[in-house]
């Protein structure tokens, strides 16, 4: 006999035919106990349209696993089985977690350092060529996180969209597109394949009068949706949850709201993928309404324009600070998407020296592929590169840069906008220091001569957008 | 009989003599009452050294003034005079007063921007060649205000100070240097000579231990130092009492100290000179320490780097909002004194575009004249140039361009480090609009082909640093 088997971290399927009359959907309750010795995790099947049910599941372990299915309904309960474990392929390294306090790393310890992108609708053009020049684009990009949405905007008329139906006048709220979810599935594949993970914004804001209505359903249909979301999704380990994008441009919502949906994400989530919610303008301070701390968030997944806002958001909520929107370089007609590569290096670099996590778009008008932020195509800034050149520097160093700062092993030191001809740097006297000198713009890096002990006056060239990294031999 | 004559807002002087025994700067109290028709204004005079005293009185109106003396020492008492007042000759428009809100206007209405410039001790060097290199460059520059300092710092040994005394051991704090005063007094009159306002610093926080101590001095002694300053001072329209330059970080006085200081300022001048105080670190907001709605405070004498903070700067207390410190252009080893010209201009437009007024200064090392905000001397920078081309546009544009703005007629709008493929203005449909895309670097103005009306969505060509003055025709 053979027996089944799945990497660590990879996805088991169970699949089994049941009742397709009615709505299933709504009709028929599934889910599966998968054990491993005396552990038991309980995740929820889905209908798949067609008389089809699934249920998926990620094992963390390795070795035998047993299952068996519950159902109210007699074809789908009672179901047993079992499968292997198997370590986990080349490359796999499980999901992303958080990691002492700031930081981030993959659940086999490997350090995962975000440098996101974000493509809201590359998923939602029904062209699959334009989606594979999309992956083309990011797999030779230095992204390793997109933000991507589940819904369409007011005035998008996609093939497809979650519910069954193709316009506000005909969706059905009761039931879902199993195609739509089968390709974004297609999709979280094929971002996996390339090492990037998925930040799913599940809902916006931007459906206003006239649209969808998705921003303004009921408790129980916003449940319905998020239960299907999870039990579809969550066994993909790239996933994280982006509860809502600019939640407080949402006036259908509260606070309450909101607190209530992540809570109940983080409830049927047997996986606990990362889990955040991402501001609008309530982002200049740490408040009742936008408190980072709440323990349904794991991570802060901020808007705010001035990355020198890290520190605060730091110790404000004590958890990573990844400002996910802090302009794009671009050129459209709005202030948060026509700053040029060099605005957006100087946020990278003032944002990650402070020990945050700082994410890319890009917005130009008449481009051939359209604007990258909103549907993908090509990249036409100039940031990219230097992104790729500040990421492999901050790969280079520590893996928490701000511990070793503060320990005295080392520091990347930006000096901004600041012509310095000189700079105090308050090392060790007990140790011996190399200083490189930076220029995040043409990404050289040029050694000074000799090695430097104790507090010193370094002698500096006096350009702006330069940066120190200083390492203790 | 020839009477006396001076001009309005010139300075008329009683010249006296007295008692040269004993210590006249403190033993001998002098003043006189002016009189115009039924107003009386007393002023006090001071002891200029060999037995010589002067009052010094500031006209404001045109006619016939008597006076008296009036002192406890005889030979200074009683004495009785009178003087015609003139007319202004050109160039004279009377002291600057604050004016609808947040503007300001000489005395005979003629609108005053401040452009300042910062040039702390260029009085102290002993060398007058320097002084009129300084004064040269200043007549040449776009600045119309600079700011200077009374006292040395620490470590400064110049050749005389307010005190009769060289260095801290033998400095006599019961007796001013009468030649120092005459050369400040040279030096006011150059600057009023050039149409340039002194924003004279009283204190500062510059003298720490081991200094001369004149930033921990008793009550009765900065008491004493204000009024001889005061009556020395007050007659010359071209200067402001800016009380102390970053108050904060005199850890030897409260902030009621400060506003003790100020009202004794406020009642002593008889004049009404502007008035205020430098911040250092207390700018983020204001608070009880930093209150600038105190009614001794004519207007916001303000250090903040974020030249967008001047909008809540406007709001919260509602006076002429002045940016003395928004960071230097140079290459020195700190952050406030080493910006590049272009964002010094960055700061420069987003302040005046929002109500305020930002001021100048530089600091480069190495260069043969030292640096310009220490000493004076030569401007070595790129942004002298540019500030004069904003000037001339301010100039250009309404008195009160941000009412002109609310109203419709006129806006100048910049756009910063953001690149506009396109910018929805909201003009108003019943007026014609021209519009100009002013390049703030090359200092160049261009003119949009025909006019415009109602709400318009006009392309543009993706720069940063670019402004819009838009006009209604």
């Amino acid at each position: 006999m053979k027996i089944q088997e799945v990497e660590r971290w990879g996805t088991f399927e169970i699949v089994m035919t049941g009742p397709s009359t009615g709505n299933p959907f709504q009709e028929v309750a599934l889910s599966a106990v998968f054990e491993y010795h005396n552990d038991r995790i309980e995740v929820d099947g889905f209908y798949d349209g067609a008389g089809v049910y699934r249920i998926r599941f990620m094992p963390d372990r390795e070795g035998a696993w047993r299952f068996i299915t519950k159902s109210v309904t007699p074809e789908l309960d009672d179901m047993v089985g079992s499968f292997v474990c198997t370590p986990p392929s080349p490359g796999n390294h499980g999901p992303v977690r958080v990691k002492d306090g700031y930081l981030f790393a993959y659940e086999d310890g490997t350090p995962y350092l975000p440098f996101g992108t974000t493509c809201y609708h590359w998923t939602h053009k029904g062209d699959r060529a334009h989606e594979q020049l999309t992956l083309e684009e990011l797999d030779k990009s230095p992204f390793n996180k997109v933000r991507m949405c589940l819904l369409p905007t007011k005035d998008m008329r996609p093939d497809q969209v979650v519910y069954e139906g193709t316009c506000p006048e005909d969706v059905d709220l009761t039931r879902f597109n199993t195609d739509f979810f089968a390709h974004v599935e297609q999709c979280l594949s094929d971002l996996m394949k390339l090492g990037i993970e998925a930040d799913l914004i599940l809902f916006h804001p931007y459906d206003k009068q006239g649209g969808w209505g998705f921003n303004g359903l009921t408790r129980e249909q916003d449940l319905f949706y998020l239960r299907y979301i999870i039990a579809r999704f969550s066994a993909f380990r790239n996933v994280w949850w982006s509860l809502s994008n600019e939640y407080d441009f949402n006036t259908m919502k509260t606070v309450e709201d909101w607190d209530r949906l992540l809570q109940f994400v983080q409830r049927k989530d047997a996986y606990q993928h990362l889990s955040s919610i991402h501001n609008g303008t309530k982002m200049y301070e740490h408040t009742s309404e936008f408190d980072a701390t709440k323990s349904w968030l794991t991570h802060q997944s901020i808007q705010h324009w001035d990355a020198e806002a890290t520190t605060a958001l730091r110790a404000a909520a004590r958890k990573p600070v990844v400002i996910d929107e802090i302009s794009y370089e671009g050129n459209v007609a709005k202030r948060w998407g026509n700053i040029t590569g060099l605005e957006l290096m100087d946020r990278y670099w003032t944002g990650l020296t402070r020990g945050g996590f700082i994410a890319h778009g890009e917005c130009f008008v008449n481009k051939p592929t359209g604007a990258w932020i909103s549907g993908g195509g090509r990249l036409y800034g100039e940031s990219p590169e230097r992104i790729r050149f500040l990421r492999k520097l901050m790969e280079e160093g520590p893996a928490d840069w701000m511990a070793a700062r503060e320990e005295g092993s080392y520091a990347l030191l930006y000096l901004g906008k600041y012509r310095y001809s000189s700079y105090k740097l308050p090392m060790s006297a007990d140790r011996q220091y190399q200083i490189e000198l930076i220029d995040i713009w043409n990404m050289s890096v040029y050694s000074l001569d000799g090695t430097y002990a104790g507090q010193s006056d370094v002698t500096l060239p006096a350009e702006p957008y330069t940066a120190l990294r200083v390492v203790a031999v």
